[in-house]
């Protein structure tokens, strides 16, 4: 079980007195320590309750999020997650502007060895957008190639 | 955010004055500005209502259009993309030839790094055709291989 | 669009007075000419109403035939595929020879580079089979080795 | 087995000479004549792939259509209905329009003793419409209120 | 467990030497007698695997037929049923004249006291169709009402 | 929470020196008291493990039992239900008459005000049985017609 | 076809000026005139795309929301029905509140014959909620609570 | 909005000092005022995540708990209805007993016009287990006839 | 067609008289020649209805179990096949055993170039197993090692 | 079949005198000798009843555990891992400490050639983890490597 000490930075799980941002905010992003550096191992989170602004029209958009990542030594903590990606909610951006930014904001906060980003948007006018973008360290180039080529939906 | 200048030559987005063309028309076709070099991703369209003609009997077909592509200096716009697709309603072809026709009006219009596009078209008399193209510049020759081999379908 | 003299050779599709076959008849299968040869690209067809014969027994036997190929320079027209499939309704035959069949069949019409046919048939005393016959030509050979291994159900 | 009489006044059906209509064309519909008058039967019909513009902005518009009526004397062909349906492809009106005139027509061509059509229409801007309208004679008044009643979307 | 004379009339089950008829053949239907006639039960078949011809071209056709009826003394018998059906193989009619057909030949053979067919037709040129007819004695009228009212298809 | 003497008669649950019977084997179905007999409440069994033996071939079959039922002062204990399915595992007869007879052998047991037993059978030679049997106290006569009423199938 | 009077007070489908409203703004609901006022019929939305605040935490949450209506001689237009959904998106109440606002603005609009709202919010903490609410003038007081009935959810 | 004296009682929905109850504690539970009681509405609550002990083994059971109800002048909060609802996980009772419970729970709790409750619990051994109670007052008793007759599974 | 010699050895297809085994019996299965051995290719059977029983407890278990093999001279005849699986019904063995007993057979049987034997079983206790074995001949040894890593699974 | 001295060691299976531990207790794991140790093959265990405590507010999380491994000598019983995973049920931690401890546990019980752990947990806010751990011995270095490719969950 984790100590109290093993929580060190995670302050906002379980803290309902912080107020849900309104504009585009990275700087809610927790991280707490890589109990297991010794294995790589994959964690995903989905988030399907992404909504963003069209940078044109100002017409709300809908997506779900996914992301994938191979810790290094700092891990993100998953309420914070949910916090940052609600902070898209009145900001007006491309979708495959979105699914870049949130992956270079994670990289900057984690370090992480491997980590993609993937957005589901609902269709508009008869067409669905799905952009796909990845990273990996040195270690992980082979990983980045496979990855993307794994990526290619068959049908959605 | 994108900002106006990054928004340049996207004119078709919440312009609602554009009459919808009723010929095959690639020259409504729009791009805009890669912001993300720097890193190969991938972007992918779903059309589930492209409609065209029979060239022998004139009967209309349906399919879904799936593109996927990764982008070099170019995107190409979604309205844009949905108001060229449209313009296929009255043009008549074999399911073979207009995917192939799709294929290479966007490397003309964006040239991409690697783009795919499939059709996956209604059945007639028990009988339903899906067909699949490809291509890429010369760093992207093994995924051309890789991804004609993974577009085989299993059971649809 | 497809001229007249490109669909030369073109002769069931829209034309209603052709007979049903009623035995096996591989010499209804037609082709027209390729027009994109530059570019492998590949062709699925599903047909969800095959129906033949067991043949000890005569019992009617159902399945869903896989068709995928990459064409050289001709190509099957869809409706003269239907009725050569219709053909085998009344021929008696065990699932896996009608698949080798109409493998051989298609590649003595079109000369593919690569094709492969998938039987999907209903199951008799709790027990469904499932064939899958595959051919490429000498630059096809990985490909004929790749879709092999791909083509295990994991569950059906 | 219909024998050649029982078929009479059966033009459209196997028949390729027949040019699609490309403007609203309620003279295409044929009928031919109810063998089993003496029990009241239902007969459903599945369109899927109808598809019509929006009357302001010109937009195409994808729908499936059901209809499902009980027949007096005369029965609708379905080829016929197919090319009624398809002469929609050109035609501006609303989803609520196009599914009451659709009834209408049938109406006017049989005089069914009860007829129901539903559009289940794709969405437009994140919201999809449905209309339904039904009709019967006076001895199935019961049954219009009851279906109209069972025709109520619990989700779609 | 039912005893020989129980059996009585049961020729087919388990009896290979049985020919598989080519042409429409009612003759071929048997029954075994209810040994449940004081409990009105509800018994129903799915035959998924219906195929007969157009009777205009000779085109085949696929459904899939729904049974379901209260037995009075007497039961059809599953495996004459289905060679019952198979004797359409070669039969062209209406699909709507099909499903009346059977109904009409089921209640000759048992003399049911509510018995309903449904034939769910596989679509030609993107349009399906569905038939349904029911018949009760003169205790089950108003189970022919309730039963058209529910047979009504919301979606398919 | 259930003390002890509410637990009484209950000697299966948990006690695995028990035999798994191999014969048709009514006697193993044990019950507990109903402690809220002061509203009608229902309960209902899915059983998706049911197998027994054709009376005329041998050959096994396969079903899933469903069991609604609605106490009087006896509820079935459901580890004794299991054992008593089970016991159909080496008994042959038809898929009829299975069903009445689980249904008969849960009245004996435990009086229910209302009780109703389906049978989903896996096809034989492209034809499935489902057969429904319901039962009534004087006070549910309305309840057995109404769910006969709802109990026939649309699609399986 | 509409013609341009029939068309008359739609002022938002085809208007890309309008902007986002960013507060709740019943004031932006349009109608337009029922052509069809003669048959009682049935128009669904459906809007998989709301999202409203909690009122005590400000947390975002997500809806689909079904209306279904009987218009009289008002008919709300669908661009101007997604736009006043959308002004629910920085707006915090229970979700039982928003159904029953949403329902009583479109009675205010429309005075239809019948209407009814329906909100199928994602889960909180494992628990989902899903509010129902529905009214009827005078003549379709049997219609409010037939369908309460049918709106009870069976599994969701 | 609700503004702050309309969520009056709701302690528990965003306050994080509260502690998980480890034993049954129905006094968790709390209300706020119905807005809107001059019209009957429906609020369903699905909780996937239910769980308890066997009364005899220890053994845990997992359901998801279907909760729907027609609102007086009180309603359950959510967060205090998922902590009841945690508080049975060291709980052991038969599943029937379960549902009963916590029906009766919150008839205490709001007196509401009408309730029930459905467990949808995981198989033991091969056989799954389904209970269903519900309530109405004097004005709701035809509902609660209704509702049990429409409650009965088909096939889960 | 296959012709009376090419169909010697197989003497349980058709021939009713047969009886079914009620003990483990590997003798039942029969061959017939392999038409086709110029090229590999896969045949899949799929059989959804093993059942057998816990080598401890004497509890029945169920199973869907898949069987993909590469034919070398000798294929196995299906109804064998059938009644070889159906003979395990009253045998005792673990889930992992049973897998690699089938496989051990059916290598003995045939001298297959490659083959894989997979059970889905049904869970106990909320726990399902799933296990996995496969076998090839020397020039199939890169297919052991790729099918294997094919056949985890990820989610079933 | 598996004779007694084969099922040494084998304690719980079939015992329902043990008590379920409330606490973490890797020390009711047990194993059986493998049969098969000269062919490598694969064994999957789904246990879609998973639940734990969050470690900061105590919340119970639930989650589907998928475990597959490669066995060398030792087998690990499935009942025994049952009790195992039941033991989370008080216990706090992180979604991805859970996943790792389960790995490190299975490793030291029986020294497999290959394991991975993969955990399917519910939403929390809108957001779900999907932690996923691999290990191999020396010579499985490349699968360990492959499987954390394939693991990548493409939409969940
Ligand atoms: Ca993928
Ligand atoms: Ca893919
Ligand atoms: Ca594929
Ligand atoms: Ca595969
Ligand atoms: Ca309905
Ligand atoms: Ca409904
Ligand atoms: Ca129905
Ligand atoms: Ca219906
Ligand atoms: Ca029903
Ligand atoms: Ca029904
Ligand atoms: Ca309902
Ligand atoms: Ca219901
Ligand atoms: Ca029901
Ligand atoms: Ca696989
Ligand atoms: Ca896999
Ligand atoms: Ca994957």
């Amino acid at each position: 079980m984790r100590n109290e000490s093993e929580l060190n930075g995670v302050s906002l799980l379980g803290n309902t007195g912080v107020k849900y941002p309104t504009q585009y905010a990275p700087e809610v992003l927790e991280t707490f320590v890589n109990k297991h550096p010794d294995n790589e191992y994959l964690v995903t989170f989905t988030c399907p309750e992404f909504t963003s602004l069209c940078p044109k029209t100002g017409q709300p958009d809908f997506a779900k999020i996914l992301i994938s990542y191979i810790p290094r030594e700092k891990m993100v903590e998953s309420k914070s997650l949910k916090l940052y990606l609600f902070s898209f909610r009145n900001h007006g951006d491309f979708h495959e502007d979105c699914v870049n930014i949130i992956m270079k904001d994670l990289i900057a906060l984690m370090d992480p060895r491997y980590i993609e980003v993937k957005g589901i948007f609902t269709p508009r006018g008869g067409i669905a957008i799905l952009p796909f973008a990845n990273y990996g360290d040195s270690q992980h180039q082979e990983m980045v190639k496979q990855r993307m080529l794994a990526s290619f939906p068959d049908n959605f």
